[in-house]
């Protein structure tokens, strides 16, 4: 992880580097745990926890560090400048009652998705994914949204740089199998994905547009799969996905009327 | 804003401080703008930019930076570290579906109640506050939960240091006066604010307590006034609203059995 590029602050990359320790798994840590976490020396970790202490981001209880919600804020420029997540709320919300199923909005971030937004459906108490998780793209309804609307040269560095695992023994594992299942999905408007991800799980995702076209998000319906056919999934969900999709992109100002290609 | 704490490493201060320059109004800056927003050198603004740019945290289109989706990580190790925030979600969205209202889920961070969760009304079509907003605590119900939870010293120190404004003629703007309406809370269980933040607009909040019993978050229900009455959200909504934040809990290890002071 240690980087010697002059244009890189280290002492920042470090911070940061530390900040993502802090996890489900972690959620306090100590010095030495920090240090072992990130890879950084005791006395490094030890001033970046201080750092993080004084400046509000983290407190101590002793020789524990936990983050406090101060940390929001660094992500919170981003989510702000994204006017997309809250504008498709109430349309995702919308979607997810007349479907009955879970809803969810994500973007991609160099070979994953990560969600903006996500709606449960109304009868499941179920804990889901939330703002901010991530999951790898191609095996993803959303994923093959975001991927297929790559500028080529994007998506080949794309192809060459993932490993496609076979998740289950649906998932798509092979680089041209799914770029031709990608050209599918730019030319259809949609993508569906049965069980690839996870078995039993089914979801279909469709493209938001920004106003000059590009594709910014995905929105996606998942359901399961024992309780929404593949047939249905495409002939009534479909259909009600795609108009949400572009009812959400003209709300954030892109013009349907416009061919887009 | 510049710091002269040894414990503080000055280039990790100055990144957090430009991190928080993006905004919606300022979702992208150049180097220029970067500096103005955030009283620091051209020099500095430019370095830490390349810095996010190169760790992928912002990306550039010519002399405009802005923040990617991989700044999200820094945020998530926090929320992935309260699991309220997921398993709230479906006791919040149950509650919003029974009392055809939208509900919250907050914390305290300073003098501020950040949302941590926010599940809209079936029927709003609104554009409402979203994960990581901030609003003053001593104005809002779920503030007033929050803060009545607090030690008496802590307490003290926010009623010490913060400014109460008038924000509508119904504003509790008396340091005195609202130290009674938090003892009030804290005795009866609940917070209800009628109109203080924002005229127009009710909301009840009630505390959510993790195992070791400490009020952790607050859930809320807000109501547009001239539908639900006062005394409709006090006699039918607080009841939902203290079952469901009782509900949540219990699901996070609240044992309710054991007394809490």
């Amino acid at each position: 992880m240690s980087r010697e590029d002059p244009d890189v602050i280290d002492s920042v990359e470090k911070a940061f580097r530390l900040l993502q320790a802090f996890s489900a798994e972690h959620p306090t840590v100590t010095v030495s745990e920090a240090a072992q976490l990130t890879g950084l020396t005791r006395a490094t970790a030890r001033r970046i926890l201080l750092t993080f202490t004084r400046l509000g981001f983290a407190e101590s209880t002793g020789r524990e560090f936990r983050l406090t919600p101060h940390v929001l804020r660094l992500g919170y420029g981003y989510l702000n400048s994204q006017p997309v997540a809250e504008r498709a709320q109430p349309h995702m919300r919308a979607l997810a009652d007349k479907l009955l199923e879970s809803c969810s909005m994500a973007t991609l971030d160099a070979s994953e998705i990560v969600y903006l937004a996500r709606v449960p459906a109304a009868r499941s108490m179920s804990i889901t994914l939330s703002v901010g998780s991530r999951l790898p793209a191609y095996p993803t309804s959303m994923g093959r949204v975001l991927l297929a609307a790559l500028p080529p040269e994007r998506l080949q560095a794309y192809l060459d740089g993932v490993e496609l695992r076979k998740l289950t023994p649906r998932t798509i594992d092979d680089a041209e199998a799914l770029r031709a299942e990608l050209e599918r999905v730019r030319q259809q408007g949609y993508a569906v994905v049965d069980g690839e991800r996870e078995e039993g799980v089914r979801s279909a995702a469709a493209p938001v547009r920004d106003a000059s076209g590009a594709v910014i998000a995905a929105i996606n319906v998942s359901a399961n799969a024992a309780r929404v056919s593949l047939e249905s999934l495409r002939e009534e969900f479909v259909p009600h996905l795609v108009a949400t999709a572009d009812a959400v992109s003209r709300d954030i100002g892109f013009d349907g009327a416009r061919a887009v290609s």
